[in-house]
């Protein structure tokens, strides 16, 4: 089988990448067939006789278009300028990072070039642990670097698709929402292609020099999952903060002392706000999603490799995690045809079927291609590594491995979107309770978070068993696998969110028509939903990972178990399970102290700039840009340096049992602070539009905007932006990232870990 | 040694008890030498002359005196009611309760009443598992009992004091405060001393039965605990929805709607609020403590019984644990004398570091009393049982375990100053956040609240780590005793919190002056701190009376390891790590609907009773009662039941394993929740404060009552008063009863648990 398989692999898994990639430019062409003036000279993008028949009055006319291409472009510049000037803070944290991994690595045999013994197999010779602190570095390097780009280019193409998608209203919501939803396709597939298209070269090339060392070449390799977290970590976190701190700064002047609508561009922080979802919610989010995969991928080859496939070589079964992704490219790009060729939106209350919808396609179409991909690519028996024991496991443990990760990602989705839209009595109840102020409304909302996690706990407590039970930690990494391996269609989704916030804020900055406005808000309604199951499924694929990450840090690091009632784990667990509070405590803060800032800023321009309110003079825009970008860059870094810093000191002064407790702590601690923050700010968000959109008898009492129990409403919402966009989110990297740092320095601190132990 | 230490033991342990008994009752005999009119029919109390000299244009005179006896006697009446319903449905619960504990128990040998060998001294034969299951049940009973005692007797001195200490206001703030903390230690010593005798009674009775088998007697004793810790689940539970239901409703139209100040005689909802300081702050919160203190001397005494003082039945250093809480009660006495005899209030600005030097000066005292209890009642060596393990331990050893809780508690509760007294930034921060509306001050309270559990987090830590490190399982039990040493003190300043804030309202109610009211406040607010102060105590000394159950719970089950990396633990620990968030959107939504109901019904009374505002007609205060009352009743039940039944469930399907997983998780996540909840809250609360108080430049500016900062401040109060009032402190409740619940039915799970995985 070797040879052949060895070709299949070679030929399928760059294959699907590069497909992926083909499929989502095209969408990209498709998209920018959409004329935006100022793209072209020639006409200014008014080739589209059907606009001028739609247009209400004329305000929808030819001067709107060109406004719109001109905020456009002031988002879009915004965005660029802000995520370069990250990334240079990035590309220091980089060098200083790769420096340390190889510095560390490097040190356990004494920077030594000789060959060694292997780990697992002691009777043969691998490569030097030199040559591990290289690749590491290279494939931290290279991690780091994808990510960069798959922020990087979800934000351009969602600037690119704003203005676009607020065109495309003009002609009706079904237009709008395929315009939104390609672009949000092109995210999906340029990022699980480019994931795997550069994981997949990295290998080959690693190869070169590794040879058939396998345990040496997918120990480096996990340095590639490193990468790709960091820099989420600091994307999330940053951009995070720049756009809750726009978004509070916005909202609190504007809405709440002002009383003019969201997005009205006298606000002057409305340019930074909607800079803000480009760079927190889309390449923050992007480069999330990217880590994720990228970690759960490097879990379950480097496990792998030290299972008998690794042992003899068969390269296919060893490729089996690749090759679930490049079907799940496949899968979404067949789920993507039924939202963009199969279906078409007539009416406002179609969208959020429809996107429910695909991850449904998605997950049934998925399940058969793993039941496909196990079968062939998997021998019918193989044993895996079990913290020193040897497991025997056949192919279709592993179909139900990943097929449960699969599923139990659609039991946390659907019920993210039960507890956060406005369809369903949970938020139907924390609108109800704003009758009596903002503060029930805060307590019925932090009491729907909190309740909101059991079934998901739950969901991800069976994914766990099932797989563990199955296939010891390669389960898990198959099965987180699983629940990344639709991906594509998540990203898609989930970008599609904050691609209608945009055209919302465009349409009401150019100043079109309520109609118009109407149909965005539709849209961005349906995008709240969609971003809070985009975040479920975050938060239980890091929760899988993680504990795959957990499991190979603990193998590699040569604990045999990791026993509660020690006092090393113990106190490293009430530690780990201490830390996403303490980075909570941080990135709310700076959220807090960044929208004072805004706060002070937009209320100095309303009273000092003559006209301001009146629309006669314009507001200034670059100042509140400023504010956000300095304090997310600045705010960034502590909680940053928390995350990155404590398994360093943990390992190195407490030793590795003290860091597995820290570990199991922040992970069982750490995924329920993130699903509640998340879903009760996605609850706040949407009990304040079910008011404003007044759809019931029931919605209209509580309304209209401007009522008491709005204002309250927009309390809730105000306080859950740091919540949902800042705080939960980040949690998870925080989780995913201590675990693949472990791991990669594990064979440092099993060598010179526990100091303090070992000076007293 | 043997006879000698014996007696010596039988002599001091009463002794102490007796000895803090006959103290309560003298400081009660204090207490009621102020003389309320109604209570004599003499001379209506008022023989006092220098109140007429201080009576502030006849305000405060004797009609006013009546009134507060009136006021007095309605509060006491309303408490005595509700905790008379209240212990009908407690008094179902432990008929229920016990019968299962008698089923379970004696089902672990199909009720046979013949002797069997003994758990860990194979060659000797015990007392059959009928006996455990009959001792286990009676002093689950007693257990309960003695903290309904404990609850009730601190309702009846609490309700007694309080218009006593709004007379004695009326003198002076010194003589109000020596009233409210008199009262206070009237509570603490109360339940110090019955808690011990009670369990020192039991203990000798029992051992007529048992004799020799210590293993047996102390494995039954653990029931004792038991029925503590669940009579505080439903008070605390009970008691704090009763409360904050009544103290949202009041506040949510009396202070935001209609502009009335707090406790004012025309909100309906009055009188239920101040009932529910006692049957909530007061009664739930002996309860709680009383169940901390009976679980944390059952694990040291369950312990040592099968250590090698056990084996050679050595009684005096038996009985050390107990022995440490004698010599708690004596140095608590010589404190409190500091407060009461040595020192003397004069202005509002030494309360609070009296209050605080009381802690400190216990803290140093009781150092020394461990010094001394260590090296008297202790071998100079001994052997610990450790998981299967023996582990020699020297008696220096046990007194740095010990002053290590006693420590740790000191820093929590300064840690707890810091973050919840206006005197320091972090709660000026807070307030100053106000100035942009309530979102901002939710934020940053939230932050804060993540922020303060830092410090407790690592207090604790160390104190695990270096008692796990030096006697194991016993150390952890003895850290917990020490910081529950002082329980005395503690209970005394906690108590001295509600007492004064019921002294307040019935000023309030009363009409008394301006100058009174002032007075009142100014004890109030330092109750706010020392509040938060004992629940920083109650998590702390909660979260590791808890680590010490759950490892009497593995020893008693058998178990060897617990391994985080197994499937059965692992999931176990992250559906714990939940629980406490279940249980907090229970507690949460009750409080949040009863408010709701309170809500409705005053404002009815506000809009349907003519003159009402104009307080020419009465409220009619008894439906608020019947509203409060109604709901806590039906509202405690669930979460209760959640807590009861999930060991028992987890146990009998799951197993131990997967039970001991679940201990591990809800308590490393249950006291993060635990601790930021409660701080969150005390923080807002002072925050307001602060800025109505307006005692610096800083806080005028945020001025004064009414302004929009202020009505902000109001808002982060409300929403804090369910999160450190009913779910912050319920959590440390749920984490200890889960741990003793498992214990008490170990042998039950460890013969016939794990029923699910025995099936399939």
């Amino acid at each position: 089988m070797g040879s052949t398989g060895d070709i299949v692999a070679q030929a399928v898994i760059p294959a699907a990448a590069v497909i992926g990639i083909v499929f989502a430019l095209f969408q990209w062409f498709l998209v920018s067939r959409i004329r935006v003036s100022g793209d072209s000279d020639e006409n200014n993008g008014f080739d589209d006789k059907l606009i001028e028949d739609e247009a209400e009055e004329g305000v929808d006319g030819p001067a709107v278009v060109a406004k719109c291409a001109e905020i456009q472009n002031a988002i879009s510049i915004g965005a660029t300028s802000f995520l370069f000037t990250e990334y240079k803070y990035l590309g220091i944290f980089m060098v200083i990072f790769g420096a340390i991994i190889f510095l560390f690595l490097g040190s356990v045999k004494s920077f030594s070039t000789e060959s060694e013994p292997c780990t697992y197999t002691k009777d043969k010779f691998c490569k030097p642990a030199l040559a591990n602190a290289v690749f590491s570095t290279l494939a931290f390097l290279l991690g780091a670097l994808t990510s960069i780009l798959s922020g990087f280019l979800g934000m351009k193409i969602a600037t690119f698709a704003n203005a676009r998608t607020t065109l495309e209203a003009r002609k009706g919501v079904g237009k709008a929402f395929v315009t939104a939803f390609r672009s949000g396709a092109v995210m999906g597939f340029l990022l699980a292609a480019n994931g795997l298209l550069v994981l997949y070269i990295s290998i080959n090339i690693f190869r070169c020099y590794y040879g058939d060392d396998w345990e040496g070449l997918y120990e480096s390799i996990t340095g590639y999952g490193l990468g790709g977290s960091s820099v989420a970590l600091f994307g999330r976190v940053g951009g995070g903060i720049y756009t809750k701190a726009a978004d509070v700064g916005a909202d609190l002047v504007g809405k709440v002392e002002r009383n003019i609508p969201e997005d009205d561009p006298r606000n002057p922080a409305v340019i930074a706000d909607n800079v803000g979802d480009n760079v927190g919610d889309i390449a923050g989010m992007g480069s999330d999603l990217f880590g994720s995969y990228a970690e759960s991928s490097c879990a379950a080859l480097f496990v792998a490799s030290i299972s008998s496939f690794g042992i003899t070589h068969d390269f296919l079964a060893m490729s089996y995690p690749l090759i679930i992704s490049s079907m799940g490219i496949v899968v979404c790009l067949i789920t993507t045809l039924f939202a963009t060729n199969l279906f078409e939106i007539r009416s406002v209350k179609e969208i959020e079927p429809l996107l429910k919808q695909q991850i449904l396609i998605s997950t049934i179409l998925m399940t058969v291609g793993i039941a496909i991909v196990s079968f062939v690519a998997l021998p019918a028996n193989f044993t895996l590594f079990n913290f020193g024991n040897e497991k025997s496991v056949k192919n279709w443990h592993l179909f139900f491995c990943v097929s449960i990760g699969l599923w139990a990602g659609l039991v946390i989705g659907y019920t993210t979107e039960y507890y956060t839209s406005n369809a369903y009595s949970p938020v139907q109840d924390v609108a109800d309770s704003c009758r009596t102020g903002a503060a029930t409304n805060v307590i019925f909302g932090l009491a729907l978070g909190y309740k909101s996690v059991i079934i998901p706990i739950f969901a991800i407590g069976v994914a766990i068993y099932v797989s563990f039970s199955l296939a010891a930690i390669y389960g898990i990494a198959m099965a987180a696998l699983g629940m990344l391996s639709t991906i594509s269609t998540g990203l898609a989704i989930d970008a599609y969110g904050p691609i209608s916030d945009n055209a919302g804020g465009i349409a009401e900055m150019a100043g079109m028509s309520y109609k118009i406005r109407e149909r965005t808000d539709a849209l961005d309604a349906a995008g709240n939903t969609t971003a809070a199951i985009g975040k479920g499924f975050a938060i239980g694929s890091a929760a899988l990972v993680s504990l795959a990450l957990f499991g190979a840090f603990v193998s590699r690091a040569g604990i045999k178990t990791v026993d509660v009632l020690t006092p090393k784990v113990f106190v490293g667990m009430i530690v780990g399970a201490m830390l996403p509070y303490w980075f909570s405590a941080m990135t709310m803060k700076s959220v807090g102290s960044a929208a004072l800032k805004m706060v002070e800023e937009v209320r100095r321009q309303f009273s000092r700039i003559p006209g301001l309110m009146e629309g006669r003079t314009k507001p200034d825009y670059a100042t509140c840009v400023k504010i956000s970008s300095d304090a997310s860059l600045k705010e960034m870094i502590p909680p940053g340096a928390l995350v990155m810093v404590t398994p360093l000191i943990a390992g190195t002064f407490f030793g590795v049992e003290s860091l597995a407790g820290v570990l199991a702590g922040s992970l069982v601690s750490g995924v329920q602070v993130a699903i509640s923050a998340s879903n009760t700010g996605g609850a706040w968000d949407n009990a304040k539009k079910y008011i404003e959109a007044g759809a019931s008898e029931h919605a209209r009492s509580l309304g209209p905007k401007g009522s008491d129990p709005h204002k309250a409403a927009v309390i809730g919402d105000t306080i859950g932006d740091p919540l949902k966009d800042t705080s939960g989110p980040s949690l998870n990297i925080l989780i995913k990232l201590m675990a693949v740092e472990s791991l990669v320095f594990a064979p440092f601190f099993a060598t010179h870990g526990g100091l303090l132990f070992k000076w007293f």
